[in-house]
This record gives C-alpha cells, sequence and structure tokens, in this order.
C-alpha cells in the first residue's frame, strides 16, 4: 500500500469506529419520550445549536468554527468509556482516566496529525478554558434542561435532582452564556412550580 | 417580552422541533445490524467525516466550516418530509415539493435573519455546485456506502440494488472528492465479490 493509501484507510476505521457512538445511550429522553437520547444525535442537536445561539457568548469574536469542532468530537471517548450521569459524582470523579485511555486509542486510529488535531479540540472542550470551551459546555448542559423541561422532568424525577443540582451543574452557562443562564434559572423555576423538579 | 427574549424564544423554539429529527429513520443500517440509523445520528457521522477527510477536495483553500454547517442542516426538512430511500426514482421526484414546503416551515420557525441562512445553506447543499457543496454530497454519499458495506449490504440486499446503481446514483462523488470515489469503486468491487451486492 502507498502511504496515502494507508492514510486514508486509517481515516476509514476511525469513520467507521464512530458508528459506535450511535449506541451510547444518555440520561436525556426525547422531548416525545418515546426512547433516551444516544450521544451521536446528541452532539448533532448540540453543533446546530452552536448556529444557532452563538450570538449569546460574551466574547464577540468567538471562533465559532472551533465550537463547532469541539461539539462533534467531544463525546467520542464515550465509545469506550460510556456516558456518565452528570449528578453521579462518584462515577465522574472515575471517569476522567477511563476517558483519557479512550481519547489515546481512538484517536489514535487517525493518521498523527490529525490524532492530535483531534485530542487538542476534545482537550480545549475539557479543559473548559477558552470562550469557545465555555460555549460549548454551555449548549451541551443547556440541551438536556431543555428536553428534561419538555419531557415532563421525566430524567430529573426518575433520579430525584432538585434544582439546586442542576444549578450547581450547570453554573458553567452563566460565564459561557450568561442570557442563556438566565433563560435556565427561569426554566428551572417553572419546572419547580409544576412540580416536576424538587426544590 | 422584549424583542430580545421573543427572538430567543424563536430559537428555542426551532431546537426544541430539530428533536424531531432524531426520529426519521433512514435506509441504513448501524455496521453492527442492530438498527437502522436515524437522520440525526448521520448528520453527526458525516459532519466528523468533514473534518476527517476535508483533504480530498480538488480545491485546496476549501471553506470547510460552511462544509460542516451545509451537513449539519441538510437533514433538517426530513423532519416534515420524511427520508426518502435514493433508490426510489418516483419518491426521489415527488419529495422536492415536500422538501421546499418543509424548509419554508422549519426554517420560518428562526428569526428572519437566521431563517435565510440556514436556508441559504440548505440551498448551496441542495443546488451542488459549489466546491463545498459537492464535498458535502460526497460524505452524505460515502457513508452509507461504507455503513452498507460493514453491514454486509443489508440495506442493498433487501433492495435488491445492484452496483451500477450505486455507481450511478453516487458519481458526485467523483467530481467532490476524486479520491474517494476510486476507493468506493474499489469498495463495490469487493461486495460484489463477496456476493452482498449484485453484478
Amino acid at each position: 500500500m502507498t502511504e496515502g493509501m494507508i492514510r486514508l484507510q486509517q481515516q476509514i476505521t476511525f469513520i467507521l469506529e464512530l458508528d459506535k457512538l450511535k449506541r451510547v445511550q444518555r440520561q436525556t429522553w426525547l422531548t416525545d419520550t418515546s426512547r433516551k437520547e444516544n450521544s451521536a444525535e446528541h452532539s448533532w442537536h448540540i453543533a446546530v445549536m452552536a448556529l444557532v445561539l452563538a450570538e449569546y457568548a460574551p466574547k464577540n469574536n468567538l471562533d465559532i468554527g472551533r465550537v463547532i469542532q469541539m461539539l462533534l468530537v467531544h463525546d467520542i471517548v464515550e465509545i469506550d468509556a460510556g456516558d456518565t450521569f452528570c449528578y453521579d459524582q462518584e462515577a465522574v470523579t472515575r471517569q476522567a482516566d477511563h476517558e483519557n485511555q479512550a481519547a489515546e486509542r481512538l484517536f489514535g486510529l487517525l493518521p498523527r496529525d490529525q490524532a492530535d488535531r483531534f485530542r487538542g479540540l476534545w482537550e480545549e472542550f475539557e479543559a473548559c478554558r477558552t470562550p469557545e470551551a465555555r460555549l460549548a459546555h454551555s449548549l451541551d448542559r443547556l440541551q438536556p434542561i431543555l428536553n428534561n423541561f419538555h419531557s415532563g422532568g421525566k430524567s430529573w424525577r426518575a433520579n430525584g435532582i432538585t434544582r439546586g443540582q442542576v444549578q450547581g451543574r450547570n453554573r458553567v452557562v452563566a460565564e459561557g452564556a450568561p442570557v442563556l443562564w438566565d433563560y435556565i434559572e427561569n426554566l428551572l423555576r417553572r419546572a419547580v412550580d409544576r412540580g416536576i423538579l424538587q426544590e
């Protein structure tokens, strides 16, 4: 095989591996409550949200292309490491190691230059220090809150989640997209009023 | 409500509507053949593919951000119009009208400036005239071929598809990404040899 053919074969191997993210189930329900969503369709949902909601980032000249790339890539490690329910603190702590190994194996399927680039995007997302990463996190948090609210709090109720837990877990949105944080705060008050989220 | 609040509410309404794309089933099977894929996770898959395979576009300074945006948006009309099996010629012809109405309603949920932008992306994809749109189409075609091959030709066999049909339907790849077209041609030959695609 030529070098070019080896490179393409590595890329195709990675692309085929991605198919498995469609089988990683999240705790969030579809809004019609027909089933829980998976991490692949979730990633699509929030990438489109970035296109729609970019204007709410506090910094003006945000690189929205990089936000979208981070969102497309951020859950790929779950193919090996699985999805962690964000209110299970013990699991969240254990998860970091698993995700690092997963990043090593999965991005390592790609040619070296691309492996580094994908890993860089994932690490930027995880570190959550750049305005782009903070907006990406904000959208990753807003989407399940929207789905939870509009599915009658199905996942909140099943897990006995309180308003304080949702606020604490998602405070990154206050920095990443303050207007969206106000929106969330209002939604959570309404959720408590409706009895679908514990005070 | 202030103008800003109305704008955000329109955006959230659109985002909630997007959830329905997770329930639009395609003819393509997951590679493990556990179920058919849906259009939301498919859109994610090909958007990541754009990040990996951009180098195979014949034009060098391609706007890969726009390719990704087109891929994220291109199937949204299916929320109203459904997915059409690409080898059902009669359905493909009927589909154009339905998709136009769907674009009108769905993108029309957004604030006017964004409705125009999303519609523009969708129309650029559909027209398939720019190098960006041609690469987007190429990836949209390559992914189901990969999944079909690696699921033992499940959808090809179920529908009695021939190699000539796959070649005819997907010739856009020859222009959008010639190296990927060679890869596909080779894959189709192997599929015929394996007896999972009719000659």
